[in-house]
């Protein structure tokens, strides 16, 4: 520990109190490691206030000793951007204690949430007064509001109701000064200079500490209906998007599944079966709700347009859940993808976004591609079709050893994956964000002028560096690997 | 003219021809004072390239000599933000010839327009493929897609589809270092570092000059209605258009006016007439459309639903035109009011926002504030409400001259105004922007952090402020006057 950081850690606990500092190593040690253990920190101290005011002195009194931040969340991130330097020369700056719900309006469909609200607790407050936050992902049990802004978190809904970008509509952050940006206000139009609130969504904690933010609420769904659908390929699949979407408002969930994935979900994973007889190169789990009692039930209006999908050869079987049990089981099937892939061994992925109508060719190409360039690889594509989103993993030839596999191979897949992205206008982060997994890349990826203009942001708002370091953004140019 | 500028004109005129660059002060001066006549500059020449290559190329050679640029569209602004310096220091960079519709892909619902595309050619192209772009304004005949990008222009369409800021799926600019950012991929999902479109969105060209946007567009209209409604208050008004909301999705504006507005325009505009018999202290314009000929028609849904509100007494009496022209005839009651305020005498208007819930009651308790403070005034709001943005005109007491109350009186009333906008949390710019006319209420009403922070990015990014010197956010702090 350097003698600034123990400063630091003697003015926190005077300022805030014991509460708010955690130096035993055994309460600290859960946080220096990401959930899936590829990156691990070190860090001598967890600052843990319980309010936006404590946040700002914090930031104040770290500015003032220079020492650096990485705040933390639900640590539930895919790229280790909430995990503390190796070298144990930052403090994490936990926001877990900041967890009031501070208001749910729903006459005016929104909520102020604090940063460490668990996603979970937003969606029980909303639905307990007839509303609903209409964004959820796996990690809904742990992960918090700030992580989720910070990260512009994507997830199942984005189809309907659009990233955490879409769905935030005012924030609060400390910014690196020290200063309390208020942003809460929900105003529906505003032209008061640059959008701070849209700098800070997807930052990472790389411009400021995001303490609240007013989110938009819609309304409780009154029923829901998922279908499963068989079909010949993805560029069907998006076909069969475009005509439901056309007919009706109530799509929330449409992702495509390749056969070869859901082969894996049903070897490796107890319990689960196919939900349809046949045999289908490509699947997509659709679903559909509805928020209002006197509306055309879910399940009718998916029997009805499937019904002419299914007629008019656009898709070749489709069954439709029977009960909510056979709905989870759907979801299970969809959810357990990345589970069964590490079953089956080694593997690399990419969460990458091209525009949509150049994905079902994307798809199909890019894994032919990569296959050919890398003898023995199986590519498959699966995840959210409408929204040009799709998890690109690449698993290992069968019988190689995994840890020569990732040292020497995966780096290059992956490089060669990214640059397909690229070469279609994409972008080699859709939903996971930068952190520190994928810096090299961005850098490698992005033209000079754009990452100058990054840079120059990030020197503008933390000249010193001192928020989230070596994440998404940092002052000086990152060397180029995966 | 500098030696600076002459250089700068001589580099133009060699590399992108005679064209692109006007020095006969006949060309030049149309576009040195905004459409109002408010404010007045001056400047040597106009620079007009006719692509992004051509911008980028003046924006480098500008650098060089440290020439300051004034990005020009359709000179629509209402707050001077396209109006050079008065001191001649800059050029006028017209965007004007970058006119071209680079694509319209309806199967997409997109469209690249070039900075230079006005509006209505734009609604144009998208109505000729069977779509719109659901933004419109008074000015649609000159206003141009670069400036309705960098003011985040709003209208009357936001309450469906918002402001540009979200209808904007990707933006082309020149930076200042001469770089072109290219962000012109429609991805919905794009977690790669700080969002530079974003950061242009409002920017009103003091940190990019917009070249072209990606435009997001929806189905072609099939029907619409446009219903007059009268009744008691603001609070009535807004209750009726929460019970609209719940019941469809296909109301497109919601436009309030007070009974002395509608006088005043009954009074001044030749050829208007009432459209209510009675006396009604508020009124309130509803359009709903139809997108869909299989969907109910919008003036039996309006028909329907404004039966029930006056049947329950949340509206006093209504009428739905029953022709176009008639539905013209009512818009036009709408739109002529700043001009029959003009012809009634002097008057400050402001463009401001406070979250919807608290309109209601911020019009009639500002008003009545604001005539008690300024005796002999009259303050009125009308327009957006459903977006919680009005225009708060105040007019002058009756018989004063109007010279000094413009001078004297006018920059007290609209401090105080500004003052009670900032005391419920709303927005002294809803979507006119900042331009000249707001730097100093805008600095003397932020927060010294906040003020800090937008002038660390605008340093960051055009350290020499030659991008739109005076507008906006400027380097150096500006005294405050309204």
């Amino acid at each position: 520990m350097t003698s600034a950081q123990s400063r630091l850690i003697e003015s926190a606990r005077t300022t805030l109190g014991p509460k708010a500092v955690l130096t035993d190593p055994t309460d600290i040690d859960p946080w220096l490691h990401d959930w899936r253990g590829r990156y691990h920190g070190a860090s001598p101290a967890i600052l843990a206030p319980d309010s936006t005011e404590g946040v700002a002195r914090i930031v104040a009194l770290a500015g003032e000793q220079g020492v650096a931040l990485v705040p933390q969340g639900g640590n539930t991130g895919m790229v280790g951007g909430a995990t503390p330097p190796a070298d144990g020369s930052a403090l994490i700056l936990s926001l877990r204690r900041l967890n009031r719900i501070r208001t749910v309006l729903p006459a005016d469909n929104l909520a102020i949430a604090e940063a460490g609200v668990i996603l979970a607790d937003l969606h029980a407050a909303a639905l307990a007064q007839g509303r609903r936050f209409p964004l959820t992902l796996g990690a809904r049990g742990s992960a918090t509001i700030g992580g989720l802004v910070s990260t512009n978190a994507g997830g199942t809904q984005v189809l309907r109701f659009g990233t955490m970008r879409a769905l935030v509509a005012g924030v609060e952050a400390v910014l690196p000064d020290g200063s309390i940006h208020d942003g809460l206000a929900a105003l529906k139009k505003d032209n008061r200079g640059y959008d701070l609130n849209q700098l800070l969504i997807g930052a990472e904690g790389t411009l400021g500490i995001v303490t609240a933010a007013t989110l938009r609420l819609v309304p409780a769904i009154t029923a829901r209906a998922v279908a499963w659908v068989g079909l010949e390929s993805p560029e069907a699949a998006l076909r069969l998007l475009r005509r439901l979407e056309a007919a009706t408002h109530s799509i929330e969930s449409f992702e495509i599944i390749p056969a070869d994935s859901l082969g894996l979900v049903l070897r490796h994973i107890p319990g689960t079966r196919a939900p349809l007889g046949g045999s289908h190169p490509w699947h997509v789990l659709i679903e559909s709700v509805a928020t209002d009692a006197a509306a055309e039930s879910p399940a009718g209006l998916l029997e009805r347009l499937l019904a002419a999908a299914l007629s008019d050869g656009m898709a070749s079987d489709a069954v439709i859940g029977a009960s909510e049990a056979q709905a989870e089981a759907f979801w299970r099937l969809r959810d357990s993808i990345s589970e069964s892939e590490r079953a089956a061994g080694p593997a690399v992925q990419h969460d990458i976004s091209v525009p949509v109508s150049a994905m079902p060719r994307f798809m199909i190409e890019a894994a032919a591609a990569c296959e050919a360039a890398f003898p023995g690889t199986h590519a498959s594509a699966f995840g959210h079709l409408g929204d040009g989103n799709v998890h690109f993993h690449v698993r290992a030839p069968t019988g190689i050893d995994p840890a020569r596999w990732y040292a020497e191979d995966a780096p290059g897949v992956t490089r060669f994956v990214n640059d397909l992205v690229v070469s279609v206008g994409g972008s080699i982060s859709a939903e996971h964000g930068i952190g520190q997994m994928k810096l090299g890349e961005l850098e490698r990826l992005s033209s000079p002028a754009r990452m100058a203009a990054l840079r120059a942001i990030k020197g503008a708002l933390d000249p010193h560096g001192l928020f989230n370091p070596g994440k998404l953004v940092t002052l000086a140019p990152t060397p180029a690997k995966p």
